[in-house]
């Protein structure tokens, strides 16, 4: 502490000086940045200082994670994976069902789905507690984008080709998203987004399926199923959030097929106009390579719905990947799930499957049922296999309308009106966007939420540097801290000296709007200390140490700035530029018009100097301005 | 100075408290953002405290400037405009006749548009030192954007009338931003940005232009007519540059029509391949209200050229005034200016007239002519009226290629390599949007180029804030000034802390990214630590000092983070976190849930109570952790 009279000097002439980074040559700068924007996790670093068969041997693990821990496979895993990987078939068969009725594609299609991609992800996934299958929103998508053009039921074999090819497109940019680590990408779909568009979503879903259930209500049986369904259902609903119970939860939907089956087939309720799906072709995915429509005149819009369906299945998958990931505390590769995904869409797509994820429901279901490693999925495809193989005659009396109840209660869990309420309650903008979502899904269509919400989350991010916050710094009493007058109301102004923060990059957005409100700051103080009979202002402090950036159209303001200061008979002084400014502040000479001498490294010391000058120099520093 | 012990204690018990403001009612905080959003600038401010008379005059002269300042006009200044009126006139009446046949429109519409609009603009405009007229790189857009569907020369009067309703569409939009306030909407042009995009339009001009004139040098006395031209407008370029010489810019025009319409007239040049305008209609501008094709098929073509002129056209004009205004030490009120425009070119349309904005050359010549008030438009105005009124026979022989070397030598100006060359020493993210507007406007089309520009810009700001800066800070030796590692390679570590600074709002689209790269801090700091045998890591402090804002995003990240921390026996400590991160921490329970005693105001406070924890507790806090 003693020391304290050099750190913070009151005189300019001993302050710190505020260092000019040496220059750098361009490709080493532009490396760095690349290195920053695209590989900020560093996933090479393992591969440091390493002879080259063991980098060979750390690569192939890179791509195929289960090279790296099936060595370590103990059969105490196999056991917990077992029961894991049976607990979820017992899901995904059913919704695997219901998703591709969903989808308007054939019921088979669902079973499809749950089997190769699987295999595929066990492979070269990092998750280990992820659940691979189709999932409710991008069925949904898939409906609601192709049957926009091509209608499901007139045309079921050119409608199922378009299903195949947007599942391509859909892997294909999955895959290249990962390879070009652009996986920011996914990030502006912010959660309230998400939150906001699953809502809408579900609401949609329930409502379609529940206009199907209601029809159905003036026929026999119709509706003790229906109630038998909802009774159940509002169970699994709320076993949601008590872990305890997932058991029903997960095995809800198959003991209603069951029950649902068993009652149509005792009462023969098919033939009194319950709708059952009938009958289901045996045998495993047949290949589908060369049912991809490429030279259909639908192409683009089997790629329109492709880039849609295949960004918010990763925005899905990834996050239920990384909330998993952070509960068992390993880490998750984003870019590398997306090629895992993306190699599981494009293998699906040649096997007759339609476009998988991780869903959280089933992947909740998974982890809660103990599974250790991605086996819980190769055990999950393998119960698929042998449904495939021999059991699909026992699905031909199953009603539809167990399928919509299904749906329904799955999709009853993700309007989760308490998110809503908890971004209300922080974050109004947040909520904002939420609304939105759910306001465009439901009242327009899935694509018009998804871009109003990803539209507004972007104009927020622009407004917020387009509109950067300025505020008036002041002394906290008996230190040498700074900060805003408007949060901390016991700070004392300095005479004759007006502080401001700016609180953001200054960029050809922010400007002019920076140059007016600095201006404006000056007038409103010089209009306050003329009426309060107080000393003239004299200095304007900027204090730049959030200014992360600042491009040329910044340093023009801050030149045209420095003239409106001068002529007003002020001196500007600049306090605790970053390294980022300083150098470009050095190489426009801007720092030499100011001098450097008026940059200081704290604001304290800035206030020192002008203190100093104030208070020393008779002939006020501030009429010698270069002009 | 004696007080510092206070304001830097050592022991986490007696220092600062970061204050959580005060709940604010929703309405007052979405009032003052609004506020700040859309009137920076306070334009209401000379209306308080006023009698309604009073407001009632102010607000006239809010929308009509011409009455603050008229009553106040002196014989002196109407001298020194008159002159400078007159100058202008002189380079108006060549120009103008060249930009209209740039937008393949009949010449005489350059006069007309030379005419209305300088009026309305005198009227309602707020730049003493804006010349207002036609601009090269409108002119091109318009012949371009509407070229691609209608052809000048087979259906002139629908593409006059598509003209008109075009520069309609352009004033509804100006006057809309206007009043809407939505002025920064033109800031997302960025100076490289418009660089790039003029010197790219000046060349496809030039080439367009110099076609037509080496095709004319079969012909007698063309080669005589271009080397002529060559040499004045030589001079006229590199006149720029020096005021002084200005008389010669400004005159050129006009002498150089003078010449070389006497040199066809008096060899009859006419008649052996040398184009000249031919007749010009005698006449003030016609009404046009009638001919804007409102009911037309190309209405969304009109629709599309208005808006893309339109805030290409604000652009400038709003740049060149705002650019003398600082010169001059007065004040333009953007929207204000904008609004101006959008009645000058609603007016314009209805009068015969295509879109008219503030160009940089006239401005500049009307600038250094010594203008003193919007009168030098009244003048100009006034001497294009006569023209038309009882001289347009005398322009019957000028011909084109005059026209064409007028354009040229304006463009030539445009191309300003070395505004380039600066982009490229002080920022070269700059220089690559400046370069792909270049190329994009040469080599794709004028709306590609901008497309591109703007684009990239855009992705600039999001990159700042997808991708923001994390950086570790040490102790700056005998001082409480911590800053960054790499900036000031003087600093000191602390032992068994980590500090870490972000530069950014944290926000959803940066989220993951923190996540990942603080993660990744940490193991760095651990993996250097274990390495150096030095005390291990025990606290880690983040610097919030430039985290501006948080969403809900950001807030379940810092969440996340913390766990993360937790979970490796490590400690999270916040310093200096502002006003509305401060409140919405506490809105979410976060502030709950790391305690509010581990929120320091300071680094060095932060540090201290770390510090004081380390050396006086055995057991270390960090294992204390509420998991």
């Amino acid at each position: 502490m003693g020391n304290s009279d050099y750190a913070f000097p009151s005189k300019g002439d001993c302050a710190h000086r505020v260092a000019i980074p040496p220059p750098q040559p361009f490709y080493k700068s532009l490396k760095r940045s690349l290195k920053e924007t695209f590989f900020p996790d560093d996933p090479l670093r393992q591969f440091k200082n390493q002879p080259p068969s063991r980098k060979f041997i750390l690569g192939l693990q890179y791509f195929l994670p289960i090279l790296e821990w099936a060595p370590r496979y103990t059969f105490q895993y196999f056991k917990a994976d077992l029961i894991a990987g049976i607990t979820i078939a017992s899901l995904a068969i059913p919704q695997g069902i219901s998703y591709a009725q969903l989808a308007n594609l054939p019921p088979i299609l669902g079973l499809y789905s749950s089997f190769v991609p699987p295999l595929v992800y066990a492979m070269m996934g990092s998750s280990r507690d992820l659940a691979v299958g189709t999932v409710a929103v991008a069925s949904l998508l898939t409906a609601s984008m192709l049957g926009s053009e091509v209608n499901a039921n007139d045309n079921p074999t050119l409608y199922l080709h378009l299903a195949f090819t947007a599942t391509f497109f859909a892997g294909v940019l999955q895959a290249t998203l990962g390879i070009l680590r652009l996986g920011f990408i996914v990030d502006f779909l912010s959660h309230a987004t998400i939150v906001g568009f699953m809502a809408g979503a579900a609401t949609v879903v329930c409502l379609q399926q529940l206009k199907g259930i209601l029809g159905l209500e003036r026929f026999t049986h119709g509706t003790d199923v229906v109630s038998v369904m909802r009774s159940v259902f509002t169970q699994t609903h709320q076993s949601k959030r008590r872990p305890k119970f997932f058991w029903i939860s997960a095995m809800a939907p198959l003991t209603s097929v069951i029950l649902g089956s068993l009652l149509v087939y005792l009462t023969h309720a098919e033939n009194h106009g319950v709708q059952v799906i009938g009958h289901l072709k045996k045998g495993l995915n047949p290949p589908s390579l060369t049912d991809l429509a490429f030279g259909s005149q639908y192409v683009t819009l089997a790629m329109k719905t492709g880039i849609v369906t295949g960004v918010i299945a990763l925005a899905e998958g990834i996050a239920v990947g990384r909330s998993f990931a952070m509960f068992k505390n390993y880490h998750i590769d984003g870019n590398k799930e997306m090629i895992a995904f993306g190699m599981m869409n494009i293998a699906g797509s040649c096997t007759s499957c339609y476009l998988t994820t991780g869903p959280f429901s089933r992947s909740a279901v998974n982890f809660n049922a103990g599974c250790k490693t991605a086996v819980s999925n190769i055990v999950m495809a393998t119960a698929v296999m042998i449904t495939l193989l021999f059991l699909t005659p026992l699905f031909h009396y199953t009603p539809l309308v167990v399928l919509s109840s299904i749906i329904i209660a799955a999709m009853l869990g993700l309007i989760d009106y308490e998110a809503a309420l908890h971004l209300w309650k922080v974050d109004k903008f947040d909520f904002v966007v939420c609304i939105s979502a759910y306001i465009g899904v439901v009242f327009g269509s899935v694509e018009i939420g998804l871009v109003i919400a990803v539209a507004l989350s972007v104009l927020r991010v622009l407004l917020f540097v387009a509109r950067p916050r300025t505020t008036v710094l002041g002394n906290i009493p008996n230190s040498m801290v700074y900060r805003s007058v408007e949060h901390y109301p016991v700070v004392d102004s300095v005479p004759g000296v007006l502080i401001l923060r700016i609180d953001a990059p200054i960029y050809f957005a922010n400007a002019s709007y920076l140059r007016e409100r600095i201006s404006r700051w000056i007038d409103e103080e010089e209009d306050k200390l003329k009426s309060s009979g107080e000393a003239s202002l004299q200095y304007i402090i900027l204090d730049m140490g959030s200014v992360a950036n600042i491009d040329t159209s910044g340093i023009g303001m801050l030149e045209e700035v420095k003239k409106i200061i001068d002529r007003r008979g002020l001196k500007l002084v600049l306090a605790n530029p970053g390294s980022e400014v300083m150098k470009k502040l050095d190489k426009s000479k801007f720092l030499d018009e100011i001098g450097q001498e008026w940059v200081y490294l704290t604001v304290a010391e800035a206030v020192g100097a002008c203190n100093f000058m104030l208070h020393s120099c008779k002939p006020a520093p501030a009429t010698d301005n270069n002009v």
